[in-house]
């Protein structure tokens, strides 16, 4: 199969006021994604608050979002379970959903060593029916270092690595462990504030929130670095910042993707994590901040 | 009802080959302990992996621990779940199964602001039909600053919280903030390697990872800190000073604690993480200088 | 010589309009705090911004504190200077002045390695003509772990270390490592905020900020430790907490501990860090908000 | 003048056995560098050791350096001192040797906020007689974040900031916020595992120890990024990772760029930060690494 690459959405949830999944909402965005030009979609991500379901609920969305793309784009599906038995449970179940590969996180809560992060990898390549990505992401789960990534392209079920640390160099050093004896695995970025210089340093694509946002921008963006066209690529790295900024640190994440889905058209709803009034007051707040950076980049509103 | 107080056991899973509990070692376990003298059992702990279960699992071994324990002891349940409304019903069955009360982690994975943190006990505070304590560990988890633990010290059915930050200026500064108005709230250490400490300064007992390997130790020190006998109670912390270390840096936690449990007789089994070949012999190499502590704490192996 | 012991004042350093070293003003200030009853004088800390003065005036400081302390108490001076040679030349002077003992800070800007510290301490101890104390303050500087302590405490000259990482776990770890093979070596907290534990587990006293702002309520504190009145110990330790904050967390430290000194009637001035304008309005509210403190350990003003 | 861009070399310091500065071999050093070509000299950066020298050497080895150049290249001087006055002294100085600019690292030691970041670097800029590069660097000083830098930047004497956090976003954000009002100010980045990718997307530079090492082959990867070859200039980047490694890792920094400079030929000696005996083994056996590095940049020796 084809190397992993473009732009993926890491899409969230649409609720309704009982919490439960609004599946015709998230249908209906997914449909509008792909109508985007979006290159895949990427359901059970940090952005899609994967801890906060339950492992039915997951498997429900992945169903969902499978069934929608129906096969008008590939499907990155989350599958991190409890653990590894039930990890790859979850992935028979997404190949199954016709998936194209599953992303696991590295085990989180606990800070597992390199040694730790190896193991629980290994035995899930080992036992999975679909192609795995890792998903580094050390400000919440187990880091994953160069060489723990070298080892662990190792294995042919794995073909690449998210990593949403944002850190440039890290990012050349994956890179320059693995390309010559794995030159079809795949990097994808998620930190959005870098995507661009990660782009043009090697990255395949990007696996970003504001993706989910500005699907129309971040796709132009791309296309820019692809067809080598740096002036325009940096100039519209610069101007998603602010955006990037606000729906990241503007509320506790990812409140303010789902503000910002909404102000697509999306009736997303709260996320089931509760808020204060004071966090429900801030939120129309970031809201028409939000809005306004969506319209002018250099809104100085927030 | 009373407060809570004493120590009580953060008590890990027995497994088998197949990581399946091992229900009969699990109550031979919880007999050993009421046996040795603790003051309460904690299941679903960091140190009994509570994430590495299933929500079902997380309940049958709540229900094991009640079961076995026939009120010799109470129960505090960890009681966490994918999200408030599921861990309202987990406390939902945790009263039916007899527990004294929850322990609720701080929301995990991803880091939340005070005013999250809040939100989310406050929501639990407000439905639960068990008394609930809160659990800080920062190293894991969102933290609670002491402001949030002074408003959520407001709900009445919030009575204690367990703090594994090991920061003695911490402890006491929110010793500070709630005992005036709430004087039965519990306070609890997690961090063994200060327990004695702790106790002196104000707190009401600890969850300690060695309460369930050498809980004969441990009382007796307990009891040493509450007669005031300070020269025994200080010259028994110094000397569990590398035991807990062996125990919590050893190995990835909370490996090295399975090994301890597994030294007085009990047949542990592997954690459902897996290990590398190499994690493998060092656990054995673990094995014999946790043994030589426990028999000798000034064993000079480690 | 006997054990360092007791309570000793990190004191800052009273400066007038152009910067310049108010001598009679620090001279007035030792002598006040000889007659509060303070253990010795402690020239030269993180308090007395070391790192502000020229090589020149950090000994011209230190002369006048040994000059005015004239053997009433024992003068601990602050030490390091750019490199071993220039310390060790620092060092000479200070045993000239009369002083007891110095401190020497961990190198900090460059974190070295648990071996660069040893050897820039061995290097020291083998050529300074006065005994050396360490100086742990791993949020400013090059940590000193436990191994390492227990190998500089192989040499004569070192004769403990002054601890400002609150750690109380540390803490014990370093008296455990060390006691045996040196009992007459001194463990001094400089954790304000944990002092009674800190010296109800085996410290033999403190360099803390606040016995140069309250000595007598910090010399009462220490003796009542000393006696065993621990309730009494305990409830001042928990008095003094808010004053703590403020004075630390209320300014750029140590901008607070000038406003609080100011306060017991001498003439600070201003520190030769530069202020913003909303940086000297807010320092007048530290100074309502410290006041109040020090009169009313309850104070709700902060 | 015309803005500062370009890469300039954090020159080290030859040494002799007693530890003094070998002024013959420095200006050896120094026309060697600008023989390779390089576009400017920066004395007394984290390179340099500044922190290890006196004030009054640190004048000493401005004036070699400048002299040494004679014009030929422009020199960046390091100028922090203990307090903003004697920063301002050695400005003076500095200017009158007939440096470029100076370069002030962030307070350090203490962390400063913002704000006291802020008043520090305003004192200086409206006193210093001499053009101003900020320079942050938070792994070891207060950091100078975003909006502190754009209030910075309207001091017409602060014309760049040398950046050595590595982190991609953080520079994006930085020049975004600058660019529009002050276009002529310069961004440097001083960390060499992302040059490349930091220069593409805007940077006017670097002061990076590589270039003190390799000073052909980072001049040869400069080029490359300015005239867009960017496939040359990614596989120029891929091929300098482990080389900085070697020396940035490989001991406690920056004795590994003394290593690597003495394998160029020229005779650095020791640093001032004593070595033990296993350091120095280390150190020779960093030696063949790093020269079989410097040789081939795959050398497998690591």
């Amino acid at each position: 199969m084809s190397k992993l690459a473009g732009l993926y959405v890491p899409n969230i949830v649409p609720l309704d006021e009982e919490g439960g999944i609004k599946e015709d909402e998230l249908r209906r965005y997914v449909d509008w994604l792909i109508h985007m030009g979006v290159d895949g979609l990427y359901p059970n991500g940090s952005s899609g608050e994967f801890t906060r379901f339950t492992p039915e609920e997951r498997r429900r969305i992945v169903k969902i979002v499978c069934d929608q793309a129906a096969g008008r784009v590939p499907v990155l599906a989350g599958a991190a379970e409890a653990n590894p038995r039930e990890t790859i449970k979850a992935c028979e179940a997404y190949a199954e959903y016709g998936a194209r590969a599953v992303a696991i996180v590295s085990p989180f809560y606990y800070r597992l060593s390199p040694d730790g992060v190896f193991a629980y990898f290994a035995e899930i390549a080992k036992n999975a029916p679909i192609d795995v990505t890792l998903y580094n992401i050390p400000m919440f789960a187990s880091p994953i270092d160069v060489p723990t990534i070298q080892r662990l392209s190792e294995f042919g079920r794995i073909i690449g690595i998210k990593d949403s640390s944002g850190d440039m160099a890290f990012m050349l050093r994956m890179i320059r462990a693995v390309r010559v004896s794995r030159p079809n695995f795949s990097f994808l970025s998620g930190w959005d504030a870098a995507l661009v210089p990660m782009l043009l340093m090697g990255c395949d694509g990007g696996t970003n929130a504001l993706t989910g946002v500005i699907p129309e921008f971040m796709t132009t963006m791309y296309v820019a670095v692809r067809e080598m066209q740096i002036d325009k690529a940096r100039e519209m790295q610069f101007r998603l910042l602010d955006l990037f900024d606000a729906i990241v640190y503007g509320a506790d994440f990812p409140e303010g993707l789902r503000v910002a889905v909404e102000l697509r058209g999306f009736d997303m709803g709260l996320s089931r994590q509760p808020l204060t009034e004071g966090q429900k007051a801030a939120r129309e707040e970031l809201r028409e901040t939000i809005s306004c950076l969506i319209d002018h980049p250099m809104c100085k509103r927030q």
